[in-house]
């Protein structure tokens, strides 16, 4: 996938789970909670400082996050759906 | 297109995209929602910094990039449409 | 028109359009939206930042500019209507 | 009038305008807005910095400016009616 | 009065005008509004800055000064009714 | 009481005052308004500034202070009810 | 738990209290408020500074933390409840 996010954005591709009611019943994807975990698939070049200078992303292509519900703005790009955050909509890098 | 944007604002033309219904009914422009997808066809001088420094913008004319549903100001220039936008309304840039 | 605008200011003074229908007909000022294009008639000192230092304005008075619907305050001066506003509003310069 | 305003203020005394309608008929004071066009009677030391420096106020007692219709604190000192309002509340100076 | 506001903020002593309607009636405490002026009793060590240094007050004790209608809070030390504020809500110095 | 508050935040006991009506009667304290008055028994280690220094607070264990009705947490700690709030919600020092 | 927040977050596990009524009743988990008392079981490298530093987290793994009602984003990792916040949202470490 061919894209650079700008400044402090990464863009992530959602990791689904097959998520089960308590008995056990699949829920169909459109009626599930969109996960919240996802693999980083493009990071940009860092935030732009007051003083001039470019702070690096911490998190790089690969890592596995989670962020917040309400975080980022959906795109498609090359036909797949991909979520762009801010660096700091995320809440943590796993394993 | 003779035209500079002020400061860390830049111009988009959007980037018509022929959208169709799942069954292939090409939905008409006006009822279609605007493309997040365009060409930077002019940058600014880029953002007055607190230091007195100004920060070159990252985009370039000729980038193409996505950017928020609800981003920027449309203008009428040389009887064109366009989009006046801060860079940081821009979430990738692609290719 | 003797007129100084305060620290980041500047003064604009609207280029009516004639603005017609679709079907041709010319649409009265009064209903007409006011332009969003105006010639500089005054710039001010400049913007104060918080090193005590002051930055000149990009803009300078002959420039003609675009800038948004709701941008900046309407006055009279010497029986004119001109409209003050921060340079930040500028979208762009044209020309 | 014996009065130092604080910081980055100012005090200003409206200069009344004699407001007829279209038709000539003078509006009484109390139906006609309020002017937004006064004189600078006192300036305060200037805005005290993030650094602990003071930035001196640009407009200067005797200066005749113009303020936004909703900008100041009206309050009376020996029985006159002024307005107590930030510098960067002023407009433009005129003349 | 023991007090030492904290960082920024002063104490004040409201100073009752009496006040009277146009017909020259005595308007009772409770009815007429709260007077705007007062006399400092207590200022605090000043503004702590992000630098680390602390911005001395420019009002001492013993000044007359006018604020705005909202600012403070009231509270009683030793029975008495006194105003705590931020010395940034004094929109001036009297006499 | 073995708490340490976060950075520039405090911990407050409040002193309960009896509060009588007008008439007399004492207020239960249930009905009776939370007292805005308390003893500072535990302080953090001071606000962390931008420039990576820290504030070291103003106020100390034992000062008796004033803050505001709205001010602070809650909390319960070996049993008893405290209040934690930053250093910059107190009023003044008494005494 | 394998997991690191991002900058300045940490992640608590909650410490159930059984909570009971005036009279002694013990409330079931799903009606009692969450705990505001948890464990700290990670933290972040520390917050991203303006002038290009990292300032350290004051909290450590293993620490006893207070935190208001509202504050984080609950999560699930291996199958457990955690709670991801910002440092800044710690009342008080305790103990």
């Amino acid at each position: 996938m061919n894209i650079r996010p700008l400044h402090d954005r990464i863009v992530i591709k959602r990791i689904e789970e097959e998520q089960k009611t308590a008995g056990g019943i699949v829920i169909p994807d459109s009626a599930a909670e969109k996960p919240q975990r996802g693999e980083v698939v493009a990071v940009g070049n860092g935030k732009p400082l007051d003083n001039g200078e470019v702070r690096k992303p911490e998190v790089k292509v690969g890592d596995t996050v989670m962020f917040g519900k309400f975080s980022g703005t959906e795109i498609k790009v090359d036909g797949e759906e991909v979520v762009v955050m801010r660096e700091d909509d995320v809440l943590a890098v796993l394993g």
